[in-house]
Formats: C-alpha cells, sequence, structure tokens
C-alpha cells in the first residue's frame, strides 16, 4: 500500500460502499486490470451508510480530483437511492454497480428488491457464516497433518511436500469458501515406503494432490533454509518425482501451484467436491 | 453445498467466467442478498475459456432451464467477445457484468481494454501474490502468539481474550489483503499484573482489539469445552471486562466482533492500516 501514496498516479479510483466495500474492489480491480499502463491509486470508502458520511465522501473524491488535476472514476456497491443520489453528485466518473443488474431481476422475479443497506451484518448471524469461522479454525489445527483427530470432518485433505502451497491453499478454502481443508505432508520416509502415510487411507476419497517444479521448490526453500540439503536442486527432484509417482499410482487427482494460482486451485477442488 | 443440490429451488443461477468464478459469485450474491425469500440454486462455472467449453456451458444452462421450468439467470465475467457471444445464445437472463463498465471507461481513459482474458494467471507470478502467500504464512506462524521472532515484521496485532475472533480475523487480512497479521491472547495473568503481555509494548502502534459479550464468549466457549470454568458466564465476563479496561487504559483501538463480521473488523483495520 505504500507505494500507492507515493508514486504518481494519472487516476484516482474510489470503492463506494455501505459496507466494507470488498465486493466494490474485488469487482472494480478485475474490471481495471482489462486496462494496461495506467498508473491508478486505489482507494476505498467503507461504511458510507447515512447522508452525512455520503456528503463528506463527495467532498473527499471532489478534492482528490482537484488535487490530481482529473476527475476520479467512483465504483459504487451503494443500494440505498438517497445515498445513491447525493454520491452521484460528485464530479467523477460514477459507475453504479447495482443499478443495472437490479432492474433486470426485478422484472425477472416478479418482485421488489429489498434496497436494504448493511445487508452484510445479517450475513455475520448466519450458519454459513458460522461454517466459515469453524472452517478456518479446522484448518489452522490441521494444518501439515499436525492433528488426526477430527479428520474425518475434513472436506479435503490437501497432499504434497513440504511448501508445495499446501497451507496457503487450505487456508484459502477455508477463508473464502468455509471449506473444511486439512492438509498433510508427503515426506522422505513415505517415499521409502513406497506408501502414503497410513492414516490417508480411510480417507482416500478426500485427497488432492499439490505439486510443483523442483526448481521452483528449491527456490522457495532457500529462501526459508539457504543451503541446506532440503532445499538442494537434487533434493527438491527426488521429492518431486516420488510425490508425483506415489499420487499417480494412488489415483489422487492433482495440480501443479506453479501455474496455478491458489485461487484457481481453489476453484477446482470446489468444483470436485460438488461432482461426488 | 450438499443441501442446496436436494431443497427445491424455485432458480437457478450460474456465475460464468473465464477465471475461477469467484469475482462474479462474490459480486452476484451481493446483488441477489438484495431478494428476500427466493430459493436459488447457485452454482459457478469456471475457467470457460474457449469456444467449445462456451458451446458446452451453454447446453448444460439449457438444460437445467428445463428440469427447472423456468430460465436460469446467468452473471457473466466473461471478457472475450467471441466466447460471449455463444454464451449469450443460451436461454437464460444474460447478466453481462463487464461489458457496462468496461465501455465508459475505455471512453475516460482514452484507451481500448485489453479484452485479455485469464488476466488471473499473470497475477501468480506477481510480487503482490508473492505477498499474500508470504502474509498467510507469517499469521499462520503469528497465530496465538506462538513467535515472538519477526514480530517486528507484522502489519498489525490482533489482542484480545481466547475465542474472541483473533485467528479468524487475522487469517482473513492475510488471504484476503497480504497483510502480516500477528495475534496474541490477553490472558488472566495479564489482567492480574494489569498490564500488556511484556513483548507487546515495542510493537504498541500495530495493536488492535478484539472484543466480545460475555455471554456470546461463553456460548462459544462452550463448545469447545463445555461445562469448563473457562467457558463459565461469570469467567467469561470477568476476562472480557479485564480485557476492555486494558485496551482502554493502553490507548488500544478495538472492535467488537460480537455485531461485526470479520470483513468489517478487516476494513476497519485497513482503514487504520492506511491513515498511517
Amino acid at each position: 500500500m505504500p507505494e500507492q501514496r507515493t508514486r504518481t498516479a494519472d487516476r484516482t479510483v474510489f470503492f463506494v460502499s455501505d459496507g466494507t466495500g470488498i465486493t466494490a474492489e474485488t469487482f472494480g480491480h478485475s474490471i481495471l486490470s482489462q486496462f494496461e499502463g495506467l498508473q491508478l491509486r486505489q482507494l476505498r470508502l467503507p461504511f458510507i451508510d447515512s447522508l452525512d458520511k455520503a456528503t463528506e465522501a463527495v467532498h473527499r473524491i471532489n478534492r482528490q480530483g482537484e488535487i490530481d488535476g482529473r476527475r476520479p472514476i467512483v465504483f459504487s456497491t451503494l443500494v440505498d437511492t438517497r445515498i445513491n443520489g447525493i454520491m452521484q453528485g460528485a464530479d467523477a466518473l460514477f459507475l453504479d454497480m447495482i443499478a443495472g443488474f437490479v432492474g433486470p431481476l426485478e422484472a425477472e422475479f416478479g418482485i421488489k428488491s429489498t434496497h436494504t443497506i448493511g445487508r452484510f451484518h445479517a450475513v455475520a448471524e448466519s450458519e454459513r457464516y458460522k461454517q466459515r469461522i469453524e472452517a478456518i479454525h479446522f484448518s489452522m489445527a490441521h494444518d501439515d497433518g499436525q492433528m488426526h483427530k477430527e479428520l474425518d470432518q475434513s472436506d479435503v485433505i490437501l497432499v504434497g511436500v513440504s511448501r508445495s502451497g499446501k497451507t496457503p491453499t487450505s487456508l484459502y478454502l477455508a477463508v473464502q469458501h468455509g471449506i473444511k481443508a486439512a492438509n498433510y505432508p508427503l515426506i522422505p520416509e513415505d517415499f521409502v515406503r513406497g506408501k502414503l502415510p497410513e492414516v490417508l487411507y480411510q480417507y482416500r476419497a478426500k485427497l488432492f494432490g499439490l505439486t510443483i517444479t523442483p526448481e521452483r521448490l528449491a527456490e522457495v526453500r532457500h529462501e526459508r533454509r539457504p543451503g541446506s540439503k532440503y532445499a538442494s536442486l537434487e533434493n527438491c527432484r527426488m521429492e518431486v518425482n516420488e510425490a508425483e509417482a506415489l499420487m499417480r499410482r494412488e489415483g489422487i487427482p492433482w495440480l501443479s501451484s506453479t501455474t496455478k494460482s491458489i485461487e484457481e486451485i481453489a476453484a477446482t477442488v470446489l468444483t470436485l467436491l460438488e461432482l461426488e
């Protein structure tokens, strides 16, 4: 974040919301990534849930436009029509991320939208929310094969060599999707025995593998333990080859974290889980 | 997910994307939450990045419409115009989440969008992505005051009584925002001494507190350790009062996880971090 404030930006983009602004920001990023070579300063204006706050936000946006010498871009997920009305008075390119969709859906469903602000509050008390919190605790407790207890409650168990991306993927699945994702390392002992860790056989259908190129693995491991045998390219090659051979023999589906992001791996895991 | 498949839904909603579909889904959820009382079956169709896959997706959507007896809703973040063209042939209410925004932005910026599919792939190699992965490892390692080493590298250190929401909030900040969020428990010993854990004083400016109502805390703790003194309402009351008094004395900003979701707490933490 600091570099956004110090380097010169062509434009300022505001993500304005009556809630956290995360939806506006996620979506806005995705749209803006279609434009290359622009220096954009991106700022979130969350919790704009009153007429006063809206007026204040308009001042803030206009002031920024004067500083920049160009009008800002505003991505808005405001749903309250009065607050929205004030915001539209800002000297900015106003992109309403709600209005264009709510209208057609009202016609399609034959009902009116609630236009309720702070819909998110309701979510905090929902079953789905509780499930996510529980999944985060579960995935933390079942990181790196730490705990065998309650492994039967996992939705998925990621396997792979150390530093192949299991931990970030597990936590992403938990935080973002409320999936109880355990992960379990494949280590040299397993390769000597030529078998999966014994405890995993009973959960065979829940296993999903992650792999990584030996080169990338060596790089990642060198950052942790520079110059160690653990990080050597030769050792990484052996571990990756053995792990892939093992997963192939056991019929475990797998993906490479070298070429896929955690979001992409997570999307694949979700698709597999839904198929079952 | 299972209940979505077994209960009868009024409609099916598809989130169609050339990437993971996460943006389409997040945004779609937020729009759909404006409509109450509908039973919606929500399905993600990720990685639609070829004409063949688009054709297959159209069949899938049409088949679902026949089963439901009503045309499905399609939220699309497809950017390739040919793929998009095929998808628009589906018998569905097609909501294009890109087109309505890209046009005005092209005019505003005076440049053409790249219309590139799979923009996300580039992200996997970016600094920002690496930073997120690193933040997840950091937050895992610094959960619950486990590790004092490298605490100086944290962006924020959450403090609060056991089960006040520190762990989920830390991991959310790491996964979603690439923030190195450590967390450190406030325990009865600290209340006896009337001081923060000694190690924290040097990081005073990074501290952010979480609190929770004693009633909710007792509930949460009872789930983990039923009938324990730790979970008793009386003990929870004492701990929460003491923790709040301590945070007040030390001038630590704080929020309640009883009334705020982790998303909302994270948004507040981000705003504070940006202010500095």
